[in-house]
């Protein structure tokens, strides 16, 4: 049977065999929009409990090498080197802390916090050019989307697909930086598949298995793809066979997926940036409240009263925080969003940090009601109308309006916004300062012209 | 809700708390017997393509460190010394290669090749007494099996248990000798548990997956050991909960058998040890051919003909093979196995790679016929009768039998037998020679009164 007559096959020869100049112009700029969106949330995942038990973990079972060093990679919240492995675990884990991370609302799937560790790690190492980066990375959220896409929602029910599928995309992006051919990655698919897991039974507990999925999913799959290189074989049919992926962990497995569109529809650009740091539900009125506030020229203190007008979905889910309690609760707390967009201009991490409990946005959260819409309701959940209403108190009555939340790929993130976010990211966990991370996608945004991969950390340029 | 009211909490408190002072003092000798038993197999490792890619795969990514030295284990097939996780990784891929290791029937789990990777690479990083050891390794078991029998029949058909509930064997036996409390024990069962994978899709190719399942299974176990002491938590019911183990990859799973008298059945006793290198299913006329041999003081040439009284899978799987053109299908011939046990005494890896062609052998072979045994048939798959009838040169008709295979617990192996094995196993890949050989299984006899685990290789010691 010929390689091209079945799914997982097509699919190993399309990462294997991408190059940069079939990746369309606009695509590459989407990538490296989403690399620097992703340096935000691998910096966020400095000092967090999780994060940094598993760097404990890295830093007692791996090697700590020189900075830059050829073979060396960079674990980019604190800037040590160790091998690819241990920096792609790391990256992993911290760049999913923060769930800031960029999604792909189609399969439910993270793939920066996946794709960018396991590829920034050999391409250091490897000290590859900065399209042969881009090109693993394309090929990292083509496969792991399809492969998402093809596990279905019986296999979300249980799997977080950023686990398995992200093995799978690692492996991917993996391959591709060590060219792999054709065989090469269906075997490096074989081994990521085979390696795939990720209950979603630590939500029950808040316990913290999902930073380790997507640390393991990272580190596997490049585990993967080396291997496949050193001549180790895995099953042809890791995804499709009898006693693959699919057949032991989804009931609704379409095969077609793994392949649709392959070179013509870019998976990579349908990807969502997360641009609020407050649950999704109050997105669409804050984006709305931003569109009025700016088309109007208002102030938090030209507000009179503000009223969201939401799905019913936001009601059941938000409705329950009234006066919160803690930060988190105040991310899901309509009128502290509303409250920090009016006031702070954003409701990013440091805004949440800073200002949840300030007195101007407690006032704001006061006047601000949610009421069901049956246009927002209906729309939803294939679209997530922001609607509001706002009196003014010079007694204007004006609406803002947004039909795509901030982040999605038509209402998608301008480069200012991208630096803000991943600004303000460092800064809240201070991982590094404003000029560095300014440095640092500056560096980003000019890779496709680069040599070779740079650190992003400078001490270790 | 009590932590004893469920199953995961209370297996993993007995895997906490188990003292060696409450284990039998047979199952201590039992645990040593399977341990020495495993070491043979992984010395039998050195050399095989997919162990040593998996070697090179731990030296490219993991630390090189002195030998012996506090915080170091040992790769056993190299001697090399790495952290403690790369060593349980190629010592868990090293020692399923040969396919000699143990089996826990009843489970259909390999324990050797999961448990004692993990818990000597901590053991020997820690300097753990014996005795330590020991309960870590009887800790392993006890999970590993009981995960195993829970996860069931149709877990099976699509993953290979030893991967998945090995993962849980390995965290047990880790987690016993990190001295994590049973909270802690729990946390490490659920990161475990979430890593937990192994697909059997591999075996339609015969790709190199087995060996990545058990190096993974010992790795990944340990590693969420580690990560628990650490603080890393994990879901409380990886295995029951509704988005665990169970529910994503098991349709009969019996949560009674997690706890099925836990501290009074050893399941570790009921492990069987893997004798002749061959398949299975020519074992038990194997034994019984050894038994009318000895029972008449007959040698090869004594024998005109031998007929082995076999149950219908026997003649399936072994019909096929007449005149065998490798050494692989000499495995499967039943008439090559029998001529080795006559003429060498023994069906062990070297006398199958120095003497499976030879003339005396194949001459031998063409004597022995296999038939359909109504008993044998009827008993088969509970009991593995091993029946046989010869006819000696000079003229008399003469049975032999054994009603358990060598091997399992109720003819288990002497240790001079296990020696014998373990020396055949490490004199076929040039591991070790057999004085050495000699040397570390004195030395693993002597365990539960060693102060601190030593190195098997003395070079480290």
């Amino acid at each position: 049977m010929s390689e091209q007559t079945f799914g997982d096959a097509t699919l190993a020869s399309f990462a294997a065999t991408l190059r940069f100049d079939d990746i369309p112009a606009a695509v590459v700029e989407r990538t490296l929009d989403l690399y620097a969106d992703w340096v935000g949330s691998a910096l966020a995942g400095k000092g967090a409990r999780p994060v940094e038990a598993i760097e404990r973990f890295a830093q007692a079972m791996g090697p700590t090498l020189d900075s830059g060093a050829p073979g060396s990679a960079e674990v980019v919240m604190s800037g040590r080197a160790s091998s690819p492995l241990f920096a792609a675990l790391v990256n992993g884990a911290a760049s999913h802390f923060a769930e800031q991370d960029d999604v792909h609302n189609g399969s439910v799937f993270h793939p920066a916090a996946v794709v960018f560790p396991a590829a920034l790690a050999l391409a250091q190492a490897h000290q590859a050019s900065g399209r042969e980066f881009i090109a693993a990375c394309v090929a990292g959220y083509e496969v792991g989307i399809r492969v998402g896409e093809f596990l279905g929602r019986s296999h979300y029910k249980v799997f977080h697909t950023t686990g398995t599928a992200g093995t799978l995309a690692a492996a991917a992006a993996a391959g591709r930086l060590l060219g792999l051919d054709a065989t090469q990655m269906l075997h490096a698919f074989g081994s990521a598949g085979t390696q795939a897991a990720g209950l979603w039974e630590f939500l029950r507990d808040a316990a913290d298995s999902k930073q380790l999925h997507t640390g393991k999913a990272a580190a596997n799959g490049l585990s993967a793809a080396w291997l496949a290189r050193e001549g180790l074989t895995g099953a042809r049919r890791i995804l499709t066979g009898a006693q693959g992926l699919a057949a032991g962990m989804s009931q609704d497995a379409v095969a077609a997926r793994l392949t649709d569109r392959l070179g013509e529809r870019w998976a990579l650009a349908e990807t969502s940036f997360k641009y609020h740091a407050s649950c999704r539900h109050t997105h669409p009125a804050a984006d709305a409240l931003q569109q009025a506030m700016r088309a109007h020229g208002l102030s938090a203190d030209d507000i009179q009263a503000v009223t969201a007008h939401v799905h019913q979905g936001a009601i059941d889910v938000l409705g329950a925080v009234d006066v919160p309690q803690s930060v988190h609760q105040a991310k899901f707390s309509m009128g502290t969003v509303l409250g920090l967009i009016a006031v702070r201009g954003r409701a990013d991490v440091n805004a949440f940090a800073d200002a949840w409990r300030d007195a101007p946005v407690q006032a704001f959260r006061e006047r601000v009601t949610m009421a069901l819409d049956p246009e927002v309701d209906a729309a939803y959940p294939a679209r997530w109308l922001g609607r509001v209403t706002l009196r003014t108190r010079d007694g204007r009555q004006l609406a803002g309006r947004v039909d795509v939340p901030k982040g999605d790929p038509d209402n998608t993130l301008s480069r200012d916004e991208i630096a803000s976010k991943a600004t303000a990211l460092a800064r809240f966990t201070g991982a590094a300062d404003d000029a560095e991370v300014a440095r640092m996608l500056t560096r980003i945004w000019g890779l496709a012209q680069a040599p070779a991969m740079t650190w992003l950390r400078e001490a270790a340029a």
